[in-house]
């Protein structure tokens, strides 16, 4: 079983394809990030179209058991989030409008402060707000998963501990393998662990050691190492995969509507567009060898399935639903 | 088995334990007469918000099962309509999305005309539009029925004829019995019924013979009469109950935001406000009294049962799915 915590590609029949190619029975897909909840909802209309266009390649997820349901027909089951709550707007009742569309994963910032939490660029991290609270209870109680990928160390550490069901960081890195900003400093992740939260492991370049340059081996070793220290079960993919999307994407991402300057994000003036994928990873056609990388680091049959899908296979079943 | 097609009350938990003291397992309920697509989001919120406060004695109603369970827990399931299609305004993908949300019925036209056919108050009747024909191809396909209470004769046959599926007048009369504008023609129930659609009779006394002073024994007759003609199997109950609302709603029905005047719609200067219920039809706990009233007509044990509820239960099943 394959699954990926993580992507935002710039969709379409080819990449279906490679998801099939690549054996990917689901992946989480980014539908927002700067969107208003009506924006919102025009992003979960162009998924019915190609849901009703790509029938044989594709199908809409909601809950575990619809990857067993895409894996018996050859298809991959579509799951979504956003990376900003932005689509919830000020509105805590939209949390729940929103589970019923589909939302699976929220991110309660984006890089920048928001209503909920501190973002990772924001230079003082005053934790989860009131409203934070509120939201987290109202999101595990209908189960929608908090998604800290992007938050600062104080408020992910405060999500954890305070969400009454497992949090997760879908796509990012231990910072001591790379330290960049939106990588995760040992007691962030020990703390989402700890609640039997999951991280899903980041293959875009910015998180890699060594960039774009980053090897197989190192890549593997990393996740080796985060296995020894968290457990295997503790750890997915998130592989961040943005395929195929032009570089006005990423300053959206990064930019959105709440400045009129040019933010470079985790990018800079000299490289302001989307960076190289490695050698090794360049689609989803790429998860066979991800998958070997894995393996020949010595790590256990069981340790690899889990990391590769299985363990966001239970991480969904045990938390997209109502709260028991 | 009571299931009543059509209702618009001011929601209260008085009104809700009518409901279990009438014996309704299942009520169609208006959740948007004039509101935008964003504005029909809020009721859809007020209502989680009330599924959640009142857990013993009602519960959301997405498909004919759900009855089942309201049943085995002395609940009424809730089923979602609205009575003119603002909700989705130009956006024919918002037929889906208010489909996934909860919705079951939308009525085509609120009495003027609308981007899909002709309202009954309109002086001609054009029939379907260009969108109204594409409306319903999606409305099929997701399981949304059209409902045509407050369209044109002409737009109504045409609906019934070019729709794949069977649709429902879900509250009117016959208009041989009471010419009110609102009540059908013989050849446009003649219309829907040939195709497996449902009328639902209406207790709003503006569709009553002598309205608020009609008998008991009036409305069952007419009932009777209707099951002669049409087979009881079509019929049903849409009692139109407004119950504890305001006058000002009467208005808001009425005149939404398509004019700056007033328009007494079914009323008039003198008699502006909701007209009294009849004696025998006051609120959702007399439901047996009309149960009584039918039995008493003579019509049979098993059609009083099907009027009564066991007809919507089988059109709900068979009309709230994805097309087969």
């Amino acid at each position: 079983m394959r699954i990926d915590g993580l992507q935002y590609a710039n969709w379409s029949e080819k990449i279906f394809r490679q998801l099939r190619e690549g054996g990917v029975d689901a992946v989480h897909v980014t539908i927002a990030y700067h969107e208003s909840f009506r924006e919102t909802v025009l992003n979960f209309e162009r998924w019915n179209r190609w849901f009703e266009q790509y029938p044989d390649l594709i199908m809409k997820g909601l809950w575990a058991q619809d990857i067993d349901r895409a894996r018996e027909s050859g298809r991959t089951a579509i799951f979504f989030g956003f990376q900003n709550p932005s689509p919830m707007e000020d509105d805590i009742g939209l949390v729940e409008i929103l589970h019923t569309l589909g939302a699976r994963f929220m991110q309660l910032t984006y890089n920048n402060q928001s209503l909920l939490a501190t973002g990772c660029y924001e230079a003082e991290d005053s934790g989860l707000t009131r409203m934070g609270r509120e939201v987290i209870d109202e999101m595990n109680r209908v189960g929608l998963v908090v998604d800290m990928s992007h938050s600062g160390d104080r408020s992910t550490i405060e999500a954890a501990e305070y969400s009454q069901r497992p949090i997760a960081i879908t796509h990012a890195n231990p910072y001591a393998w790379q330290p960049a900003l939106r990588n995760k400093r040992h007691e962030v992740i020990q703390a989402v662990v700890d609640k039997g939260g999951m991280l899903g492991f980041s293959l875009y370049p910015h998180h890699l050691k060594d960039k774009s340059a980053c090897t197989l081996q190192s890549f593997c070793d990393m996740v080796a190492r985060a296995a020894d220290t968290y457990g295997a079960q503790h750890l997915g993919i998130g592989s961040d995969l943005c395929q195929d999307q032009p570089d006005s994407v990423v300053e959206w991402m990064r930019v959105g509507r709440w400045t009129k300057r040019i933010d470079y994000g985790e990018g800079s003036a000299s490289a302001p567009g989307f960076p190289d994928m490695p050698a090794w990873f360049q689609d989803n056609r790429h998860f066979g060898t991800l998958e070997q990388g894995l393996r020949a680091t010595g790590l256990s049959d069981e340790d690899v399935g889990g990391i590769m899908g299985k363990n966001w296979y239970r991480f969904f079943a045990e938390n997209f639903g109502p709260q028991g």
